[in-house]
């Protein structure tokens, strides 16, 4: 099955997306077919949502199943795919145990010394040295980019923006290090820094932590800040957020998040919208440090 | 009460000790009395261990009662005071509320945008002002400093030795920030990264993400690095250890934790050395930085 030569979304035959946890997979599934392209989930067990999973053609694999995906994957006529990378990034990590019987092995191995951006774009090296064209989930369903301005009703004050500021800074600086597509600043203060737990389980820690009183002091101040970090492949890892990230961020007792606009995505924005408003916390797409 | 003018370090009068939680206070006390220099606790509510404190001549003071510390320093004939800072962190940033209908409170308000380092420098400073002189524990105690080289049996492998350095080069990186005094680093990836979490909780993160599978191809490698912030007072917050670090660091599934020798403290060394030697874990002291 090589289908080099092929043009990079030529769009031919179904959209395969790899998906694991979250309602991102979905958005942007539903964002592909209804503009008339048909779609095949390949659901990873164990962490995709059966009942979303159902409403699509779709397959289950296991994680590390690389000889059964490219068999379907052929049998579909498979040409392109989209990995939805920030949700299944615990998934990937489990890979280094279970893709070892198989023929990609030496590939593999020479990855795992290294962080998730680098495990991430040799999957994608491997995948397109087999003939496949990888996507970014914010290249075909451009829609759940997050825009710069603010979404919803809400806005961050003065103070809300020097903490952006610095959690910018911050995610630019230990990017270098290959960690870190999110932290927790409140005036001025960082919070907390997040390395593999992931968003959801950072914001519990805040949360915890404000419980227990020891950032007693601080309640109803901060900002997560989300940012691809600077080395990051935009295909598979782009940072998202979505309608829970807006409970975790209210039960944290912060008063909003910013997202680097055009580089993070927003599953059902519609949703974190209204979710926001409610809570009264803020959503704000920012520019990026580059530009 | 102004004592400007004495010899700092001149021993005169006995030493203040203000404790919070964990080992270190009293592993501090019991050094300094050893040398035969009597010692005051000023145990603060709610951290340090009532058994513990009931062994010394002491005092109990709830955070933020600075008059009533004055006045008991006063009558004490107090003029040294030493901070164990690490393990008072959280009470320290509590004083934002409790402090704030004191005198000092124009000079502690200045000191709230921004992390501890400014806000424990900025008390020093207070204390100072007052006629205080305010030692580290490392210098009324400088045998509980970690020192080079292994503590116990067990050494890092090559790779641990990677690790470490990754981990102290990621801390260096972040001190900019005010934040990270340690960080967990597997196979050259980073797992974890502290913020005003505590490295008891970063541990127990770690543990948690083990069972949960989420680190499950890890198993059995990983260091804990723990080193001073470049910036950091290093009088009142010095990055500290004691036998629950050990425990901590076996749940984690680590191989051992790497201390900056001379600028990182070892509450009870004899009792880590035997918890290290009975898990097999190392504990190493690495140059600094700076060295």
């Amino acid at each position: 099955m090589d289908v080099r030569g092929l043009e990079p979304g030529s769009g031919e035959g179904p959209l395969a997306i790899i998906c694991g946890g979250g309602s991102l997979p979905f958005a942007v599934a539903e964002t592909v077919a209804r503009r008339g392209r048909p779609v095949i989930l390949f659901a990873l067990q164990g962490f995709a949502d059966p009942a979303c999973v159902a409403e699509y053609p779709h397959h289950w694999i296991a994680v590390g199943q690389y000889g059964r995906f490219r068999r379907l994957a052929e049998k579909e006529g498979v040409r392109d795919i989209v990995f939805i990378g920030s949700l299944i990034r615990p998934a990937l990590s489990q890979l280094r145990l279970d893709l070892g019987t198989l023929r990609v092995l030496p590939r593999v191995m020479a990855l795992f010394r290294g962080g998730d951006d680098h495990l991430l774009s040799g999957i994608v090296r491997i995948l397109e040295q087999d003939g496949f064209h990888v996507f970014g989930a914010h290249e075909v369903a451009p829609e759940l980019l997050m825009p710069e301005g603010v979404l919803g009703r809400y806005a961050p004050s003065e103070r809300d923006r020097d903490d952006i500021a610095r959690g910018l800074a911050l995610i630019a600086t230990i990017g270098a290090f290959d960690v870190g597509q999110a932290a927790v600043v409140a005036d001025n203060h960082v919070l907390a820094v997040e390395a593999i737990e992931g968003t959801d389980q950072m914001l519990s820690r805040i949360a915890e932590m404000r419980q227990s009183g020891r950032i007693r002091a601080l309640a109803g101040t901060g900002v997560l800040i989300k940012a691809p970090k600077p080395a990051q492949e935009r295909r598979v890892d782009l940072p998202s957020i979505g309608p829970q990230t807006i409970e975790g961020v209210v039960r944290a007792g912060l008063q909003g998040l910013a997202l680097v606009a055009g580089e993070t995505m927003i599953a059902e924005p519609a949703r974190v919208a209204e979710a926001a408003d409610r809570a009264k916390v803020f959503v704000v797409g920012i520019p990026g440090a580059g530009r």
